[in-house]
């Protein structure tokens, strides 16, 4: 978490930073004084994984993100399978059941087709996997230089069904926080092939598709928000469902499931694995006498093997991490860019 | 229209050439040997500007689109306008109602922050104007020389009315052919600002919302196909046109609708206006009885007053071109790339 003085995003002569990108304070700034103020829209207001729009009657989740991951290839997933289970999980996390892709590459001339075609058969190999058909899609071609390898927007849509409410407006004092999986595994996994810096690492990128962990809580569980801890990790989720619910959320650090590699990576690279972004992990926040079933359905899956309970929401604002010393210190939105281009 | 040896887009050690963006052979090449075999989907094998899905019985249009146009900002328009006139016309071309559009921004480290306002603001006002609403996003920013400046890939969703159904499988022998305004203006108009050959010309880009037309002749005509004239220009999307519905297309070179100050800066470019970009132009397969009813109800609009009835389809394949002499020549797919980034 580097911290550094910079301009308010809409200041005379400002520029862009590779923190407006981070998923930290910096991009929350210009979501809440660029988009927000200009695309006045309930839906987007919401800022929620993905948007929940009506089409005759019918509820529809549709949300849309851009993979820059660099490297294109990295241990356990590629580009590819991000931008394929990135969007299924924006989907996932509204209770929606995703159901169809689009795809736009930009892609940069000389970019080896091999390469291309290897990103596309993890597409197709990772929407079988998921459930999803692509069944749209845009491909420009920029010149040498203008981009880097390749660029993937994936959009998605699927409907929420009838009874489904998710969203941090439906949490309340005394819900549970959950987690589904160990966190920081997918950014240790990119920044281990990163160009100047690649070290040997026993980790893997957890990109997975949730909607068979979803599905499972659900069932057994009364759930009130879903969030994916992608860009930001952990940390900055938790800070974000915090300030969208105007209620405090109390962690205990002990019980936040790192693995023992991802461990020991970020305390050689002095990152901090709460801040560290995930693909296949999210926060649930649910009844808190819903807990026991909660975890046992999540633990049922591999990716859900690790699933914890973290702590709970309070009255209050804010996110406040306990200690192993018993120490209580507040959590802070990511400012600045930790890790940049990890998705 | 280059015209040059490439080697097939999956033989070894092939590279992506700016070709793949053109709209033309190559791209179909991509398209046809790379992404249909991977993602088998028959909305996507249709290769119409937008997929039609269903959603609980509701008939859904879903359509992608990436936008790299350089530069940023040139005469008539902008990357931001664009974006969302490019999706909203695709939503139009299958005949739906857009209602709601995502956007993802990929920007460049650096970027000056007042461009990207310009840009948003663009976005809001023509969103505005065509009654669609933006309800999700996202932005990545990548290091300084890994983009150029700003890509913005815009999706949209929206309703496709009972009994509507359009598509070049509609196509067939007899039906007229309609091109809703002058060509090439688009292309002329970005060309006129690219850096190292900025000339001075009156023309505009005819980016616009292609909605009010569309309403307009789909009350007054039987109309089967609509297709907008965007990369590769109207003789590209004849060609398409023709290749999907196994007819062919005939079409009278002296109909075409050009403005007097694109047609002379393409032949001073060594351009031909038929293959040259569009972005608020149409070509409409229509019932050859209707054919005085579609224009008089096109050229009510501003932006549809020079639509003409080009020609028709026939027996047989391909398009070909009567001249002013009498001469019939075919006209081909785009060969190679004539503008790089031109949307």
């Amino acid at each position: 978490m580097s911290s550094f003085a910079c301009p308010a995003p809409l200041s005379p002569g400002a520029r862009v930073l590779l923190g407006h990108g981070s998923g930290g304070t910096l991009s929350a700034d210009l979501v809440r004084e660029l988009f927000l103020p200009r695309f006045a829209s309930a839906e987007l207001n919401r800022l929620t994984d993905a948007a929940v729009v009506e089409l005759e009657g019918v509820r529809v989740a549709f949300t849309t993100d851009a993979f820059v991951v660099q490297p294109t290839f990295f241990p356990g997933a590629d580009i590819g399978v991000l931008a394929v289970n990135g969007t299924v999980n924006d989907l996932a996390m509204m209770g929606a059941r995703p159901s169809f892709l689009s795809a736009a590459f930009v892609l940069e001339e000389g970019l080896g087709l091999d390469a291309l075609v290897s990103v596309v058969d993890s597409m197709a190999a990772t929407a079988d996997r998921a459930g999803v058909r692509l069944v749209t899609g845009d491909t420009k071609v920029v010149e040498r230089g203008a981009a880097d390898g390749l660029y993937i927007v994936t959009s998605g849509i699927g409907v929420v069904p009838d009874g489904i409410e998710l969203g941090p407006e439906h949490i309340d004092v005394g819900h549970a926080v959950v987690v589904s999986g160990p966190v920081g595994s997918h950014g240790v996994a990119v920044m281990s092939r990163r160009a100047g810096i690649e070290f040997d690492v026993d980790v893997e990128s957890d990109s997975m598709s949730l909607v068979p962990l979803v599905d499972s809580l659900l069932e057994v569980a009364n759930v009130h928000c879903l969030r994916d801890a992608t860009r930001g990790g952990l940390a900055t989720v938790l800070c974000e469902l915090a300030d969208a619910s105007g209620c405090a959320i109390d962690i205990d650090e002990p019980r936040v499931p790192v693995l023992e590699p991802v461990r020991s990576a970020c305390a050689t690279l002095g990152l901090d694995p709460l801040y560290v972004a995930n693909e296949g992990v999210f926060v649930a926040v649910l009844d808190a006498s819903d807990v026991a079933a909660a975890l046992e359905a999540l633990r049922a899956h591999a990716g859900g093997s690790a699933a914890a309970l973290l702590g709970e929401v309070g009255a209050g604002t804010g996110v406040h991490l306990r200690t192993a010393l018993g120490v209580s210190r507040p959590l802070r939105l990511l400012s600045g860019e930790q890790l940049p281009r990890i998705c």
